[in-house]
């Protein structure tokens, strides 16, 4: 492992980039040629590396953990940057998932005859080369990689500088096993430089790079949309609903609002704003804040709620907009559905929502007219994951509406080309 | 209709634009939630108020063109501006197919209960704000309303100057047939300033628009898609090939390699290099040499072409990249299928290509490894078109990867959310 942390001169970062965005280029081709058995042989061969390399993964992630504590770095920080052995079994785990999962490169559907005879379908193949910028948590290198991989891309990786002597023990385990299955070294590459500068160089490569994934802060994701040129599939915030309905259960409300806020406070899917019809909330919201209570979740509420949650505290403009990713709940009381709809659009940031009826109308109103990623009836919130979607390990959740939308898995790393087979046919 | 040409003083573009990009937001939600029904009564409220006011249409069109001639346009802008009697049809007519077309919105696909006990499906949604910006050709205005209309968004439209009054005359039309419907007016704004100002910032309202859909020269998608801080649905260059394989059927290789430049020379699809198998070279070329010089097409052949070929002129690297749109073809021989799928990744714009060949396993790497939007076997490059391939009417072809790849009809104008319908269910 080489101590130092960024072999990459300065003033050479930029055709630094561009050497590994060439190299990309052209590992895509073979990549994506690659059949499903090279490229399971390659997951499984990395997998196996990692497993034997679990000293040397330690080591580096240890000296990586002593220059953190050394710079400062917060407990927070180290504790995501700590990879541990169940770290290193945990992307194992993952890379073998991916392979055991179907290969969805090669698929033609919809393939139909046309009136001039032509058949004309859809196949489903690479997006190329793939950026993932990504922060702290080193076991995305091998989660990325294998996403990518399974779905034909080359893949350049650009994590933490905090996580640099990990992600390059890393890379070696994926390097070895990318040789043992034949397939071009190239195919993913860790950038092999903590300078700043070669994010901008990442970003910008149009003609190496088909998209980026940021996996990081809103911080961070932001100032990659707005500097990209390269487009670019993000996460923003998770502002998520659960809506409460006049025709409700009160039982499975009740059970799917604790879960929506209470199961992981901090994970995009979790619940931030809960919305109650009135002429339910006097039954359920006092069954919840008791519940809400126990758990130590603090509630700010609309004038309504602290009517009848007295030790409710207040809920600003403020509450209503953010993601609060902690213990921390805001709660409205609204007067029907069309209110609740109105100010999931107003204030929330098109993630996930939910509504908890036994009314099919309305239910069949809030899944067409809620314009977020994931609609839900009587489910909760925190059930928006690739893994729970079946879509397999999901390499960030989009909030575009465009290409992918929501969880996104091996097939959001894909795209479709029209194929069209003839007998020698001309167009009249 | 007013004369005056640009009623938005240059100091309040940004404002206006503003106000359109608001009020086209707001629009969105009701067109997003409208019933097929409704949409479809708007596309025929539209197609006959256009009828109706066919003597007000033309009357603007010659103001726009007396206008044009004053201010010394050529005759190719000229006559892409005349509308005309058949023009004024031809928005009848796609009109009213845009209404008979299926309308893909609330469509739930692949829904499929997972172990949780939820079910998890897709749903076909509006993307909801779109931008079409738009050179000369005045029928966009109604062509590309309808397209937006069916799929369920908001549209604002910005036409070239020199169609100003035009595009307000159709503009008028459309309104009025939103209004029979019941749709807001703000459904189809079209931008009523020809100050440039507005394309810049209707470029860069991420809070209002979705997505904008360039549709002209080069040039200006080339520009949009350098400033816009908006996703940019785009069409660039159709560099086109043929590759007459060894196992081709000659018959049927001289027949579509002379369909695929010949049938018309100015539209994307067209085929702008032929490359020729060495071992079928001698025998397809000299039949093919006939056919185009009789058609008035020019060759331009790498050395081994001209040492069959010897009236043919010298093909220079710039001709592998030059799309002609015009009766011009460059010709390459090559020594197998690995150097003609070489030369079309190296060359080409990924937009369409077609092998010809009888053998099968040659066929199925064709598809497989041409990284193209339409790929094809044994048919000709022209059939790259929304109408030929079942998609309706189109708004253009995508040159892009990500989102919608090839022609762009109805169904590129959406995006798919997730949902989720439970029993009460929660995330353990």
């Amino acid at each position: 492992m080489n101590a130092q942390v960024s072999p990459v001169a300065a003033s050479d970062v930029v055709a630094y980039m561009q050497g590994v965005g060439q190299r990309a280029r052209a590992a895509a081709r073979s990549v994506g040629r690659a059949d499903t058995q090279t490229k399971n042989a390659a997951l499984s061969a990395i997998a196996a590396r990692l497993e034997a390399a679990l000293p040397a993964l330690l080591a580096a992630n240890e000296a990586d953990l002593a220059a953190g504590r050394a710079n400062g770095l917060d407990a927070a920080l180290l504790d995501r940057l700590a990879l541990g052995e169940k770290g290193v079994r945990g992307m194992v785990q993952g890379l073998r998932e991916v392979a055991a999962q179907k290969d969805p490169i090669g698929a033609i559907t919809d393939l139909e005859y046309r009136p001039s005879g032509i058949q004309v379908g859809r196949m489903r193949v690479p997006l190329g080369v793939i950026g993932i910028i990504y922060e702290s948590r080193p076991n995305v290198t091998a989660d990325a990689a294998a996403l990518c991989l399974k779905a034909g891309n080359a893949a350049i990786l650009r994590g933490g500088s905090e996580a640099f002597r990990t992600n390059r023990a890393i890379a070696a385990c994926i390097r070895e096993g990318l040789e043992v299955a034949g397939l071009p070294l190239d195919a993913v590459q860790v950038v092999d430089t903590t300078d700043r500068a070669a994010v901008g160089e990442l970003i910008r490569m149009r003609d190496y790079v088909d998209v980026i994934v940021p996996r990081g802060g809103k911080s961070l994701i932001a100032r990659i949309s707005a500097e990209a040129r390269v487009p670019v599939i993000k996460h923003l915030d998770g502002i998520c609903h659960v809506y409460i309905d006049d025709r409700a259960d009160p039982g499975k409300a009740v059970k799917v609002a604790f879960n929506a806020k209470c199961r992981r406070y901090g994970i995009c899917g979790a619940m931030e704003t809960l919305l109650v019809h009135e002429a339910v909330a006097p039954y359920v919201l006092p069954q919840l804040a008791e519940l809400y209570a126990a758990a130590g979740v603090e509630l700010r509420g609309c004038a309504r709620t602290r009517q009848l949650l007295p030790a409710c505290g207040v809920a600003t403009e403020d509450d209503w907009r953010t993601e609060y990713l902690a213990p921390v709940l805001s709660i409205r009381v609204v007067d029907d559905m069309d209110a609740a709809i109105e100010h999931i659009e107003t204030y929330g940031s098109h993630h996930t929502d939910s509504i908890i009826t036994e009314d099919l109308t309305r239910a069949r109103r809030f899944l067409r007219e809620v314009d977020s990623a994931s609609v839900m009836v009587n489910a909760s919130t925190q059930f928006a994951d690739g893994g729970e979607y079946g879509l397999g390990a999901e390499i960030g959740i989009s909030t575009d509406k465009l290409h992918a939308r929501g969880p996104v898995g091996v097939e959001g790393l894909t795209t479709q080309k029209f194929v069209v087979l003839g007998d020698g046919s001309c167009r009249a």
